[in-house]
Order: structure tokens, then sequence, then C-alpha cells
């Protein structure tokens, strides 16, 4: 698990001079005195320390549901390195037969990979009518093909309603339709800011809770930073602001929120929502806004989606590759763009993703010289083919 | 070898209504007269074909040099589907214990890849310091390691003299430092326009011997167009007219002329100088202008390289990459990149491409929303990591 640790407190203190306090939590801000209440969690110690500036990076929880059984042992939420290591001691030391995974976002269906490639049963409950509800219906029912294939039993159109407990520990799983004999229950319902410190204090919240800050990753209060899973982004596709907890976004706002502390002058402008997944042998990429955003939005929008292959038909390794794309109807500004397929067919996000950047049409993205070779693409690049059906539909 | 065939000329004939005529030759274009000296080349036919549009699309032929038995047999151009399967026949059948490439572009080196992997003993002669001149030099060495480490003999700054022929078959290939016996020989030494039918009728040609076009790959001459290999392109980088052989830039201006001499309107704004290659497991990319370019165009330049892995370092199968950028050193605006490195390297070289149609700065380029998940890239891309240290440079 050392691999998975990037900097020790250690390295920190040694190599950076930064004075890295694991196992201390700050259970209080006082802003007129200018200093943070810290409790030592493994001694009975509590004292204030004082700042000049104050950086909130306190991340995101899991979403627990409000229901019967929550509680239980055998729930995990899979939002720690340390949870992580539970779940693979479990799995490890007392071979669990049948998991039952609540939610089809990306640590559902991430942990669906991991149990099935364990050899559990695994069962995957979803409230929405498909998985991957950061794509559109159309492309999320090709990552439910996906798991059904690999032997996940996928629930759809049901909700968690609670769980049978028996000494303490899940033992089944209740949803509105049925009831899922469970030895361990993975919580994959997505995050929600940890920005309760941030609340009490009267630092301002904004887009779904997260703590509301500018191009400089500054709060409403002077020389009081937010970067992270705790903080809001904007969107500089939607132009509005927009919460999404992924390492990309928090890594770039903690950059620019040091630089800014540090005295010198960084901006964050935005995302445009690129992320991307594997489930198994499947690629999973979105960028820009889905067609559900699109309509709350209420611009009106052209798509097109087309099947291809990521490398020269002939060549050996030719995988499937679905891209849908989506522009705006009058001006054909790209909008957005989903990619589902084989080995190869994700990283191709990042060229939609550079062209949400660049404000580009779909009319302007029909030539872009992109690359060719058999052993990666078809001469025209799948990409490439999808805009283009776009172009013509506008 | 009939997958390797997009069309048959029947598919022509029968489901597009096109009379594609193989194994006949043009031989003279008469401008005035509006039509063509068609001669059969399976019959002693001939005959003038008369015109209203006409497009030349003539290709490209594999440069000769004129050195002492190079009309030998077993020396090979490979710039045909029929020279391709004559190779492969020749190495299925012959049994061949060692082959001489002359020159390190891409058809040399994927030859090389090629012939190693059937068992020959390949040496590769070239006349540069380096392998794949469309790289930097520093880059190209990374290729040159790779070719050495899958038993490639590589000799660098060594010439072609001539061959060594007996009884009409080609014995050796004497260089300006030795003489390298051969079983056979490919010509990798890139290509030129084939337009001496244009040049001989007075349309005019430009970069390099191609056949000048506009932007709606229009010749001089009215009713008259090319596009493909034979055809000039426009450098959206440097802004000046190009020449490039590739099959994407081909593919694009052929359908932009089919559109314009349908009747319709379609332009073809130019290319970034974007090209993808595999030599056994090393992938290669590149694009926009490279060094020894920006030093003929007298522009002021910065670079950046940098060395990072293709996946996070703890997750199965992940690889070096290398990539470099270079930038304008005042503005920082992109010139061009280049990318060395293991499986999953080669695709990025888009990301970059799309940068640079957009005309974006390597700061605008610092906070780029690219994927990021364990399998596919570390949290920051190496494209990214390489354009942010070419803008700490500026």
């Amino acid at each position: 698990m050392k691999s998975l640790v990037a900097v020790t407190p250690e390295t920190f203190r040694k190599e950076r001079n930064i004075d890295a306090r694991v196992l201390h939590e700050v259970t209080e801000i006082d802003l007129k005195g200018r200093r943070v209440h810290v409790r030592k969690l493994d001694a009975a110690k509590e004292w204030w320390e004082s700042f000049d500036q104050l950086l909130i990076a306190t991340g995101a929880l899991p979403i627990r549901p409000d229901v019967p059984g929550v509680d239980a042992q055998g729930i995990y939420g899979v939002n720690t390195l340390q949870s992580g290591i539970e779940v693979r001691q479990v799995v490890d030391q007392q071979a669990p037969k049948r998991a039952v995974i609540i939610g089809g976002g990306y640590i559902g269906l991430e942990m669906a990979e991991a149990l099935v490639r364990r050899g559990l049963e695994v069962s995957l409950v979803e409230r929405a009518p498909q998985v991957m509800v950061t794509l559109d219906p159309d492309m999320g029912a090709l990552v439910s093909e996906a798991l059904i294939a690999v032997g996940v039993a996928l629930y759809r159109e049901e909700s968690l309603q609670g769980f049978e407990v028996g000494k303490g520990r899940v033992q089944a799983v209740i949803t509105d339709k049925r009831t899922l004999p469970a030895d361990m229950v993975i919580l994959g319902m997505g995050v929600r800011p940890n920005a309760t410190l941030a609340k009490e204090s009267d630092i301002e919240l904004g887009e779904k809770g997260a703590i509301a800050v500018n191009e400089r990753q500054q709060t409403n209060v002077a020389g009081v930073w937010a970067a992270g899973d705790c903080a809001q982004s904007f969107h500089l596709v939607s132009r509005k602001p927009f919460y999404v907890a992924l390492a990309t976004v928090a890594n770039k706002q903690g950059h620019v929120a040091g630089v800014n502390i540090g005295g010198g002058s960084a901006i964050f402008p935005g995302v445009v929502g690129t992320a991307v997944s594997k489930i198994c042998d499947v690629e999973v990429a979105r960028t820009g806004l889905q067609e559900r955003e699109l309509q709350q939005l209420g611009w009106e929008y052209v798509s097109g989606k087309i099947e291809s292959s990521t490398r020269v038909g002939y060549y050996p390794g030719a995988g499937r590759i679905t891209v849908k794309a989506l522009a705006e109807k009058k001006s054909g500004r790209l909008l957005g763009g989903q990619i589902v397929g084989q080995e190869g067919a994700a990283k191709r996000i990042d060229i939609l993703a550079t062209a949400l950047h660049a404000g580009f049409t779909v009319q302007e993205m029909a030539n872009l010289d992109l690359s060719y070779a058999p052993p990666y693409s078809p001469v025209a690049d799948p990409v490439l083919v999808a805009v283009r059906k776009v172009a013509q539909s506008i």
C-alpha cells in the first residue's frame, strides 16, 4: 500500500519544510481570532493554533443514505485509503461470496470490476434507468451491457430502502423491489463537499454546498482559501459555478492556491467536465455538458453518434469505439462528448476537452490534423467522424 | 491482402456509380482541348478522353537514388500495395537472411520492425546523425536506442554510394564507410510528389514540386483540381506552403476537392504537421514545427522536455513516456511537440495538435481539463507537465 502514498509526513517535514500533522482534526475556525481549534486524535489533547493564511482542503465525504441498518458492519464507503485497505482485507481474509454495490457511478463500477475479478458474485443497485449518469442514457446503456457481460447482476430503477442486519453485520440489501443477500456492501452513492467547518464559521458556500471561491481560490474571507473536493469550480462551457470532486481539479486548485498564498499570482479558470474510467475491458470517458445538463440550461443542441474502430480494422487488437458529440444548434459550438469503447478509446476524450477549452465549433474541428497510423486509429479518427456527423446536421 | 483494399473498382461502379478504371495511365493533359490522353496498360490501346472538371490525384513516388546498381532485383520501394505483397512473398518463399534498409523515416523504420519480427538480420543506413529526422535530435536518439535494442544494426551518418550486383540481383549495399551484404534492400528515402503530368501541361507547381492549390484544392487552371500526395498543403503554424505525404491529409484534401467539384463549397485550411508511428514497442509522434524548422524560420523559441509515465506508476502496464514541447519565446504560443514512449504514449499528440489549431499559449494550456484515471495517466498528464515546464521558462 506504500506505493499509493505519494508523500509521507516525514518527507513533507524533512524535504519540504512542511509540518504535516496527520491524526489532527480541526474542529472550529475562529475567523476573528485568526486561529483554528485542533484536536489530536491519538491523544487527549486540544488547543488553538493561530494562522496568517488559512487553506481549507477538507475534501469530500461519501454520501451515506439515511436508511435502517446503514451503520452495520460490512458496509464500506471506499473514500479513503484506509477504507480501501479494509475492503481488501475483508476479501482476502473472510472470503465473502456476495457483494452488493449501491450506486453505478465511478466508485461503484470500479469496485464492481475489482470484486468480480476477485471471484465474488456482484450485484449492483442503481436508482436511475442506467449506470454512469454522467453519460447520456444511450451511452450509459453501453456500460450497463458491459457490466452484465462480465457477470454483474444489474438492478436498475431500484432504490435502496435499508439493510438487513444480524449480530451487527449486514446480511442483505433491501430495495423497493427485492432483497439481495450480501456478505459485504459498497456504497457508491457519490460524495458531497466536506464544508461543515467553513459553513459554521460563516465562510460562504456555493454550488452543491461547496466552499465558494474565486479564480484565485480565495473564499469571501480575506486570507482564507479553499481548494480540492471541498471547493467549488467554474464550468467553462456552461459559464456557471460547478461542483466536481476529481483529483485533476483538486490538484490544479491546490497548486493555484499555493502559488497565491505564497505571494504569487495564479488563476484556475475552471473545468470543462472531463472524466474517465475503466470497467473491466470497457473504457468510458466524458467531457463538457451532457444532454440532461443542456436541457436544464434550456440550450438547443444537436448530437451525433458514430461507431468505429480504435485501430484500423485489419490491425491486430482493433476494438470497438462509440463516440457521441454534442453541439449548439445555431452556432455549431462543441458542447460535449462521450466515448465508450475498448482499449485505446478513452484517452481520445482529451481531444474533445481541448477543443472545448478552445471554444471550437464542430465545423472548425472537421479538419483537425489528428494523428493516424494503423496501430492507433482509422485514417479519420473516430472523434473526427463524430464531430463531422454533428456538423452535417447543422 | 483483400482487407487492405478499402474499395474495389467493382464496388465503385456498382454502388457509387463511379467508373473507376485501374490499369489505365494518363500520359498527357491537353488543357486547351479539355481532354487527357489515356493508355490502357494491359492492352495496346490509346485514346483521348474529354473532361469538364479534372482532378489530379497522382500521389507520390518513392525517391530512388541515382547510384550504380539501383535497378537490380531485390531492391524494393514499398510504396504500393503490390510492392508490399512482393516483399512479403520474397520473405515467405526465398527466406532471405540479411536485409538492409536505406533511410530511417517512417517506411524504413516500420519495415525494420516487420523484418526483425520475421527473423531477418536487419541493418539500417541513415545519412543523418539520427533516425526519424522529423523529430529533434534528442527525441530521435530515443528511437535510435529502441531500434538498437530490438537488434537492428544502425549505421548513422553514412551515405549510400551504390549496390553490388550479381546475376542482376543485389548482393550488398555500399556506403561511404563499409559494404553491407544484403539479400534484400528496402528503399525508405522518402517520397516526392508525382506531378510530372501537371508540370508538362503548365499547371503551376509549388512547395517541393507539389501541385500548387488554394484552400479549395483548385490549381491555377479553372476546372482543374489536385488533392493528395501530389498536391501542396498549407502549414497552419508557420503560415507557409508545406508539402506532406500522409493519408490523413490526402483523405481530407480529396473530400474537399470532391465537394467543390460537385458544386459545393468546402475548404481545407491546412495542417499542423501531425504524424505518428510505431517501431516495435516504441510509439513515436510529432506535431507542429521542430527545432530545425524554427531555426530556418528564424523564430525564437523555448523548449521543455519531461519524462513521465503512461499510467500512474503503481498501475500495471505503466510505461515510460518522454514529451517535448516547443513555444514561441516572447508570447508562449505553442509551436510544436514530440512524444516517444511505450504503449499509450503516441495518441496524446492529438492534444498538442488540437492546441496548435487553437493557437494556444503554453500558459493557457497549463490548466487544460484533461482526463485522469490510474489506467490512463498520472494525475497530471505528461503533456500538461511538459507544457507547464515550457511555461515556467518564459
